[in-house]
């Protein structure tokens, strides 16, 4: 449903066909595509071929359904963190699957992670998700430290610089990856590992 | 650029004057504040305190001005690739003079290669700088793989791959680098190196 969608039943009124998730998903692909701010409700609706009082029985307002759809994304992230992957073992395994958790979430939720990542912070609802997105971040950054404690992550490169590093790395698979390509969620997330913990050099 | 009815040093209010370069500056301040789309001409000879038709003595459009700020970008991310280190040596000599020149450019041109980032091809201009970065993509690749075929870089990862992830953390830094931190240029392109080519874990 990432194109002109026709509802599969179309009555005049109402028109029957979309649930609360289909609508969310044509309307992160809208707004990743022509952003969120420059969306009107009506491009939407267009979008969908609902009227817009129809549009709105599923939602309230364009903001609310951006809140709706970055929780999915940040829903999906802090889930990973309290996996018991992520609070058992040592610290390097515990960030191990923190990241290879991570980027299957990016690869599940691409459209999502997308929007996600564009958030710059322009209203009340993007603002609580870049305290959400920074949270999760001193999160990762605390393993990485513990990881160098442990002594099995180096600690010539401050924690909080290699978090964002690896996390930039992380999160450009959602401007390249592409799920209909050669490589799967779970290979791609076992090369983001290779090179986060092991780098592209050989021994 | 097309009349010479006002003077490029000094605008009607009494402000110092812009040259081509602090014109550019701005544009490019505000173009990464509010997307290039988003701004209208008029805003931006409202934030340089100029006239419509002052602004237009710098340039003959919006779409030039984003063009010559590409090529800002652009032209100085080519220039690692023909300098003696990216050139002479063995693969991962190169490979490495490459990575730590791109870090370099993006520090001193952040604003510029932010710009570079964001576009998406939504014109004649954006797509030739989309072309110029695949282009420069291309020749990291190669490059990858000559060190992948001189046994100095993992072969277990494809090359296009590892470079993607490689410059998706290099890109990152647009995100959160500030000049003003306590990092300098070099010492983060030494952390930069230090994760894409050995890793986070000790040995």
């Amino acid at each position: 449903m990432t194109t002109a969608a026709e509802p599969p039943v179309a009555s005049r009124r109402g028109r029957p066909g979309y649930d609360q998730d289909a609508v969310l998903d044509v309307a992160v692909a809208v707004f990743n595509e022509h952003g969120f701010d420059a969306t009107p409700i009506s491009a939407l609706a267009d979008r969908l071929g609902l009227s817009k009082s129809a549009l709105y029985h599923h939602f309230d307002s364009k903001e609310q359904l951006l809140g709706v759809a970055l929780e999915e994304a940040l829903g999906a992230l802090e889930g990973v963190l309290v996996e018991p992957g992520a609070t058992e073992g040592t610290a390097t395994e515990r960030l191990a699957f923190v990241l290879r958790g991570a980027v299957r979430v990016l690869v599940a939720r691409l459209p999502y992670v997308t929007l996600l990542l564009r958030v710059r912070g322009n209203s009340a609802v993007e603002r609580s998700a870049l305290e959400r997105r920074r949270a999760f971040d001193h999160a990762i950054t605390a393993l990485v430290r513990e990881a160098q404690a442990e002594g099995s992550v180096r600690a010539d490169i401050e924690a909080s610089v290699a978090t964002r590093l690896v996390f930039g790395m992380v999160n450009s698979i959602v401007e390249w990856y592409r799920p209909t390509g050669p490589e799967g969620a779970d290979e791609l997330a076992g090369d983001v590992l290779a090179v986060a913990l092991d780098g592209l050099r050989t021994r």
